[in-house]
């Protein structure tokens, strides 16, 4: 059973798509790319799917945005987040943060600066004054060295869905993972664990770094953050961000931890139950 | 007006599309990005369209693919590349090269492993012997260094269509870009001045890099090795395996370039000529 | 033992580290979650840690910000590396070029052009000329094409810590890493060869090259170039500046290494000693 679908119904429903997203119409760009590519197939195929909402499309848009390096858009979807009204602010500035832990902090300090510009830009249109941001302190972690190594610890197992933790003594393991990463990053409020895990995901993704990929997508299946379904929506989002290839990858190891995740529950269950949660 | 097109009769046409490229039959993969990503875009509606051949858009996805760091989809574009016969053995050899330049040394060190075994293996599938390389030396390049620097100084300007180079008292401009980039490998034959074009336009797009996207596609084009409906071709090739956000980017340089180009040609015309070669 | 360290005490250490590094002061608070994660972690502890000089840590900086495509950072650690006397403007431009063979000619024209760029405002800044650069001929090695690739397979082996080299009769083995990459960039005067390790390992950390990852690791602690310790720093540096996943391989392979390193210096030494030299 096939959809019939005429090449101008389905760019007439991605510029439909497009101007639902972003807040803001298409150009009248005629080039192949931009037809073919972006209208006919990004936005009429991939941003109109189900299952995965159009907000949690957006972090995972974000972040291989971000990594690409170009500058119009990731303001666009900077503005058409917050624009929408499907990001808030306090979000966002959170998820500056957490990329800039997974991709490195020179192309989050761009989004950064593309965040502060485009939250500006839209109380100008709205004719309304820029709110002043959060202040930083009081933190919620401990200050206390030691503490902080034993929180991170804690958070490291429970974000990573391991009954251990790396050794502390090793500057990348210890200063960077325990104390910073997870000691601070992952447990400040304004970002849920669902939106920090599909902006890491997709960051892993394009890093192409194979242990923390396979890693990644584990915890965030068996934690049940993210369904299997949601999953490989994320990496055909992913794939038309930062290309097929590395979504081909990611696809592959989704593939491999679904299999493994459901092997645990059904251990952990002592049952035979195929049903996924 | 459009043309109709069911959704079993697109995925057919990317199934057949796929083996037509790849030389074997497309995997038995469900997944959203496979299906709706890979064979019912990519390969339904990039690889089967008209004015760039299978041949040439080869030489972007390669180096597209390997600069995306995934093994198995080069191990896969390599094979298909030396398997269909588009691609020589001494062009693709070339290409690594090319390549190691554009997008640096340790990417074209896997690409070129990836080569040497495909090569290996298209021949042990045929049951022939794998012949032996080409040697290296006698170059056709002098070996003295101020006439490398001379002959590099020219090249350079031929290749970039610009009356001036760069100043040769500096290691990245003299040894680097004067001495070995166009003193040595842009005149290596055995790969053309058109599949060299293909390959830099691609590597300078996912290098980010602002200034060599500009040059390497005004000269793509001013040169008449790249036409203007090729370039745009290009440009959505690129993104099926880039990703769209650099996609768009390489689009508007493209877009910057035609015009300045043309407006060029008319000036050196003398005429009001809209004819594109 | 653990010292008190309130988050303010953190954020001064932070500010006060800024500013050492970076010769100007730090960004008054504008998007504190940002700010904050840049000042609290990446000044305050990781570029004040010991071990590793605050020289070294920007060889492995500038190639990470170098390769993040983003141009303010790469703008401010340039001026930084220059303004500070840190690394000397030979230093710098040899940089470069060792950045472009691992990274990129196209990152690294932008790379250039900002290194001159920074060298002039300095020099308007303390109201000096800008001298002249340093001539590029006469070059330090062989003309003949035989004699470059007998001493560029000499230097591969030396380097590497290999007793074999690759087959010269392939055009990215034989023009590229015989006769230029070892044959002429390694053994270029002006850059120490630990400082060329640093910015080595950085780039295939970056690059995703598997075997390269390893084999420059490898190389770089069986040289004695670099210690077990200061390897271990420039994971975490390199973390900072490109991202998590990335360093998690890094130092993977790092972990891997150090051992086949130790085994074989225990076996060459026929003891049983622990001790790392």
């Amino acid at each position: 059973m096939g959809t019939t679908d005429t090449s101008t119904a389905r760019s007439e429903r991605g510029r439909s798509a497009f101007t639902d997203v972003m807040t803001f119409e298409p150009p009248a760009d005629s080039s192949p790319t931009m037809t073919g590519g972006l209208i006919d197939f990004v936005f009429a195929e991939v941003w109109t799917r189900t299952v995965l909402s159009r907000r949690d499309r957006r972090f995972i848009t974000l972040s291989c945005v971000a990594d690409s390096d170009v500058e119009q858009p990731l303001v666009d979807h900077v503005y058409a987040a917050l624009n929408s009204g499907d990001i808030s602010i306090t979000e966002m500035r959170e998820t500056v943060l957490h990329f800039a832990v997974y991709a490195g902090w020179p192309k989050a300090s761009r989004f950064n600066i593309i965040v502060d510009m485009q939250w500006e830009r839209i109380h100008r249109e709205r004719d309304l004054p820029t709110p002043a941001p959060e202040p930083l302190l009081p933190l919620v972690t401990p200050s206390d060295p030691e503490e902080r190594l034993v929180q991170g610890t804690a958070t490291f197992k429970d974000v990573n869905c391991l009954p251990f933790a790396p050794d502390r003594d090793n500057p990348y393991q210890g200063a960077g993972i325990l104390n910073f990463v997870f000691g601070e990053m992952w447990v400040r409020p304004g970002l849920s664990m669902r939106a920090r895990r599909l902006i890491t995901v997709a960051c892993v993704g394009f890093q192409d770094a194979p242990i923390p990929i396979l890693s990644h997508v584990y915890a965030a299946l068996k934690s049940r953050d993210i369904s299997f379904e949601e999953m490989d929506e994320l990496a055909l989002q992913f794939g038309a961000y930062s290309g097929l290839p590395k979504a081909a990858h990611l696809s592959q190891v989704i593939s491999e931890q679904k299999a493994r995740v459901l092997d645990e529950w059904r251990a952990e269950a002592g049952t035979n139950s195929e049903e996924q949660p």
